[in-house]
């Protein structure tokens, strides 16, 4: 009946907030707020509940979490007593995590397809150590570069072959979906990373019968996006410049502040409003770290469009959110939804979740209402 | 086969930008941004085009409208050269200006009854003398204070009777709306005042079997807030205040510092927030007269609302428009689609055209998609 | 060699913050950050230390002192274990807190001279069972409406005569610094309220030989505006609307929600700007309470002007500060200025501490710079 | 008794308004808005009138001045009928202007001396043909990319002998600030462009006894910063962060989009905050290309800083302004300044013009308020 969620990434902000957060449903500590699944909308569509969840994963950080838990309370993203609360839950948790791998490069001695199974075996152990009827692999770690192409990247029988060969085919995000998938579990990928977007890997989920979702939930700027220009599309104001500014700290900041890390997040971001708008944009988006900011994120976006007449408006707005807040629900939501299209037996790429994603799967809707009435539809159906 | 528009309010900038823009329309000087119905959704709805609409209207103002065209060209609303350019369509729908009524107090004399049958008059010697197949009212002059309430407000016959009597039973813009219904004329009210908005109206619209619809054009700050509010009942973030400060100069804005003629607008600004979120939020809106931005409005939004774990976060937003540049549109999309309905036998309230309002009549629907799904719907049907 | 500092308002939130923060500072907790005389402009100037300052004072009332503390290290203005570990300065300091006056009515049994006296012998036990060189009295409670005019207020002679009689002839915050003066105390009134500001009182200080200092604090909009006036005024660009809308939670905001305590403030938030820019600017300054804001205040502020050739341009800012951690270091910064006016004999109103206050007494400089060239020029004389 | 003034960029927007804008106050179409000097501060100064001012100039361009201001009227930067009113100043202006030098790379044929020589021909051409005092040349070109270092750039002998020599010692700027002081005349740099500034030039200018002055403009982001920053630093508040994000189209935004030249503003934009604060800061300056601006920029920062107990808080603002109505009159300004410096016989750099820059020559002091003071005193002295 318990449901496992694997988190890669499992000593991040994120996955902190998410196995907190829990808890602290679990005992009625808190509401949950800012939890899709938890409106009436979705009440009769059997998602399993958020108290039967059951948490693990890789990381490559040795900070236990309760460790981080307090960094997040100081850091103002988790209440105050909260995480002293629930530190029963999250050393269960903790004690569930699995060294990660911190790169692919094999060498004689150990080719990716061995690191692979090594990854394998940590799921499957969780899953059946824990009795779970299943677990959901969700891809929370640090954002990857852009990884370059590769023939075996687009054939599934190629990359099992090149994954027994020396070198580096796969980055770590997408050996991780190789290993959930090939593991039978759900693969969801939070993050712009590669994970499981590569033909080979969606051959492999299709054979095995297995969903995967993604990529790159939107909790700020993009969500923002997607939910004002419909209104520029149909009051046919014609939007003719959309510049953005994101400031951010936390290790998530750190990491998009390398330009290779910040081109992925750059390009699921930049996806919605042409898509929206039916034609490009002028307008840059720039990523900045700004320690200071701490788990809080400011996003600020200018837009200038025209209107009757040809005459020039603008319009700007301020984002001011807590990066992991906004992200743990979501987390929360896509483990039930993926658990339910696991048990629907979908396979194959989920396009009815383009509701959380910067870059949705299969699909190209970014209208965010459109996005919602679609999910409900499906979760209802 | 030409419609007629008769504009409560000609000489306004509303109204000017109107006139001006269909004959810049029509010229090819200009492309119909902004009209809503010019979009591909609408294009099989068989709705009358744009140079086929003939205005008129009442105004108690007597300025002519190339001149009130030249102020809004110095204003930046209309550009430069194009109050030239369609200078004869200005005098042809300045012609088609007739006195408008300040009051209603009627007295020994002139009972409103009488009033409203010289009303009536203008509206259908212009229908006949430009052999119009049909003529669409639009009420778009000053924002009226909200109207006391009175018995005969409720009820048809007695409507009837006191309009007979001395005394002032309907402000200026439900004489307007009353006597467009009389004439068997489709009313819209573009503004918060009461209109066509009392039960003894909707009877009178029903039995003549002409459609109506209201009220208040969403332009700014109520446009955003009902594109933006269904993303936070979506994902389940609660909104805690909702503040908002409306800069605007202009004669609008001259209206509305009026503390009484200010309520009106105010009433019909905050509809949407309660509808769409579910419950009450704190927070004020105001209206505040700024001389200095002539045409233009300042709209900054400032919204608080709770996520994940009762965690605090805010958004801001500065809308700056030009206001009958974002009106003007709309009053030619609405003219077309109430022919639509009028050609279609459609009597009494057109709650399919909320997509359009603040306040919109027999709908709670107050979501922008939901309205546009709904509106395009119905064209199409 | 202590001296003392009596806080009217001594358990509100700036009252809390201050003796928290002075506790930090002596216990080497907090660095003088936001102490504008921790400088090195004021190194040299003979200014009491700061931990040398002993507190007490009145309030209506009666939550501790460590209560207060905690509730707002809930709200996030004071950092999380620092009540704690200053408890027993807190309750030091709650010891000395003597209960205030919640109105000035008098009755046969007890005229407003009585009241005042047993506020003075208050002041003065503390001064003595503390064996303090000095007590600084400082108004930090909430602020009061305007006060109706009254003969009285014009001439000490008058006013002693009517204190005597049955009646209500000062509102509290005058009967404060009344007793303040008359026990030879130096006065500041870091609010709105009527304080000191009444000829008969300024006539009380220089009898005595005591100066006083004020008033209303600036922290937030009206500190920005004595910065970014000048601005303009040395750039000859000219300001023709100033717009703003201050939106705060808190005890001040729910005080400052009641139309009457709002309008001291807006009176003297409107002050600077006429007076920088040497000509009335239109535009109006809401406040508004938003309850979910708590300690925190956001101030939207809207500027038009118009450059060569008559441009119009924009500027806008959105300014996001805790208020009591604003106000409570120029509390600490008053107290020891305050105290070098007094030994220095200065008597009646000291202008040269314009640059911590919206309307100075006794000086018409609001230009932030100046004032703080003036202020560092005295502190060294 | 006329004075000369010199553009180099004579046919930029800048320029165009400044020749333009100089028309319109000697017809009495427009009042000194935004020149700093019609004020009463400078009044007894002794400065020549703008109208006795006679413009001329270098540029590569050849779209003649009357068509550039039509330009400028079309985007709203120039109000509608000027232009035609002073076409015939625009006019004379444009016959003075002479072709400008693309580059500077020298071959056999021509040296860098024989095209230096051509342009001090340019310059006293004009200053005698047309009986002027003196000639101001002012840099208003598009901003060059920051130049590499070079030996020759230390020494005005060793300058002097390189010039002789094929090849490229100097950017066009710098020859163009080399022949304004070997022709006597006093050098301004408008931009951030190295223009006068390398110890040979300096040398150069102490030997002529010429004065020069610079380095760009403030006119909007750092106008502000400089406006702010002491603000924070007097009320001891801890800046932690200011991020800057400047949107802008027009001839310049089109300029600086081009990294190189970019970096050139970047840098000159990043001095005042360290020197007013006193320690670095953390935040990136990002200035991007808008097309749709038009001659508009608007400028957001986002400054985080650190209160009392350590408290976050933040600030933000956004500045809408027009770049070329902003630096005209200061165009205006510096021509009459410096011609009083020629006049008083001061030679080399002139410091006591910081108030204008971004990058004060032979200055540290960024504070706008004490560069204010120190040149209304210097222009009294
Ligand atoms: N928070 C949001 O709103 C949001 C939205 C969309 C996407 N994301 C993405 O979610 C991810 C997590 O964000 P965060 O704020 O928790 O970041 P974080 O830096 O706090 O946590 C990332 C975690 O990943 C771990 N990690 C790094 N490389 C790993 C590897 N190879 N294998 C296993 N673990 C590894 C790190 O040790 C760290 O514990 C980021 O990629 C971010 O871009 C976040
Ligand atoms: N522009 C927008 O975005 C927008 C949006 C929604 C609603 N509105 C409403 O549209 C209306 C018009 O706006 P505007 O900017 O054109 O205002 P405006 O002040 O420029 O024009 C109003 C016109 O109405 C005329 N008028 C006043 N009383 C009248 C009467 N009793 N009979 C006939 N004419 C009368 C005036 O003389 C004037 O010509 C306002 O009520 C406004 O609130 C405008
Ligand atoms: N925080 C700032 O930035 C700032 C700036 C300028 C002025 N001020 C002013 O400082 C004052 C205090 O602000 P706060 O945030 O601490 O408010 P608060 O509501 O938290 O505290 C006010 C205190 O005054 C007490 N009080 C009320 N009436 C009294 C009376 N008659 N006698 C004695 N005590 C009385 C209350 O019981 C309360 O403890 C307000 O008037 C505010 O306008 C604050
Ligand atoms: N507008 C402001 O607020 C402001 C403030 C500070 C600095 N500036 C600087 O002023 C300069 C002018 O700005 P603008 O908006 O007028 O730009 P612009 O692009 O409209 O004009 C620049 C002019 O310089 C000319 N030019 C280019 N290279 C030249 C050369 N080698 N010799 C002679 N002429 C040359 C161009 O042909 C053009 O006419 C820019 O460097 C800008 O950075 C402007
Ligand atoms: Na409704
Ligand atoms: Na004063």
């Amino acid at each position: 009946m318990d449901i496992g969620v694997w988190l890669v990434g499992a000593r991040g902000s994120v996955a902190t907030t998410v196995v907190t957060g829990a808890a602290a449903l679990r005992a009625g500590l808190a509401a949950p707020v800012g939890c899709v699944t938890a409106g009436p909308d979705f009440a009769e569509a059997g998602l399993p509940p958020i108290d039967r969840l059951v948490f693990g994963g890789h990381d490559i950080s040795s900070t236990p979490l309760p460790k981080k838990a307090e960094e997040l309370t100081r850091g103002g993203v988790i209440p105050a007593p909260l995480a002293e609360l629930v530190r029963h839950d999250l050393e269960a948790a903790d004690a569930e995590i699995r060294p990660g791998i911190e790169s692919t490069r094999s060498d004689e001695n150990r080719t990716q397809a061995a690191i692979a199974h090594s990854l394998i075996s940590d799921i499957t152990d969780f899953r059946e150590r824990r009795g779970l009827t299943r677990v959901i692999v969700v891809h929370v770690a640090s954002t990857e570069p852009p990884v370059a192409p590769h023939p075996a990247h687009d054939d599934l029988g190629a990359l099992t072959a090149a994954l027994g060969e020396p070198g580096e085919v796969l980055p770590p995000s997408s050996l991780y979906a190789y290993a959930a998938l090939s593991a039978g579990c759900p693969y969801i990928d939070f993050t712009p990373s590669t994970g499981a977007w590569l033909p080979a890997l969606d051959e492999l989920a299709r054979d095995r019968g297995v969903p995967y979702a993604g990529r790159d939930a939107k909790t700020g700027e993009t969500l923002l996006k997607t939910a004002l220009a419909p209104m520029f599309a149909t009051r046919a104001l014609a939007v003719r410049s959309w510049s953005g500014t994101n400031l951010l700290g936390g290790g998530d900041g750190a990491t998009l502040a390398d330009p290779a890390a910040g081109q992925s997040k750059k390009i699921s971001k930049d996806r919605a409003l042409p898509a929206i708008l039916g034609h490009p944009v002028e307008g840059q988006t720039h990523i900045d770290h700004v320690a200071h900011l701490g788990d809080w994120k400011t996003a600020w976006d200018h837009i200038t469009f025209e209107g009757f007449l040809g005459v020039r408006m603008s319009m700007q707005f301020t984002w001011q959110g807590c990066d992991s807040a906004l992200a743990a629900p979501l987390v929360l939501d896509l483990a039930r939804l993926m658990a339910l299209a696991h048990e629907r037996g979908q396979a194959g790429a989920v396009s009815e979740l383009g509701f959380f994603f910067k870059d949705p799967v299969a699909s190209d809707e970014h209208r965010l209402q459109a996005q919602y009435d679609r999910l409900r539809e499906w979760a209802r159906s």
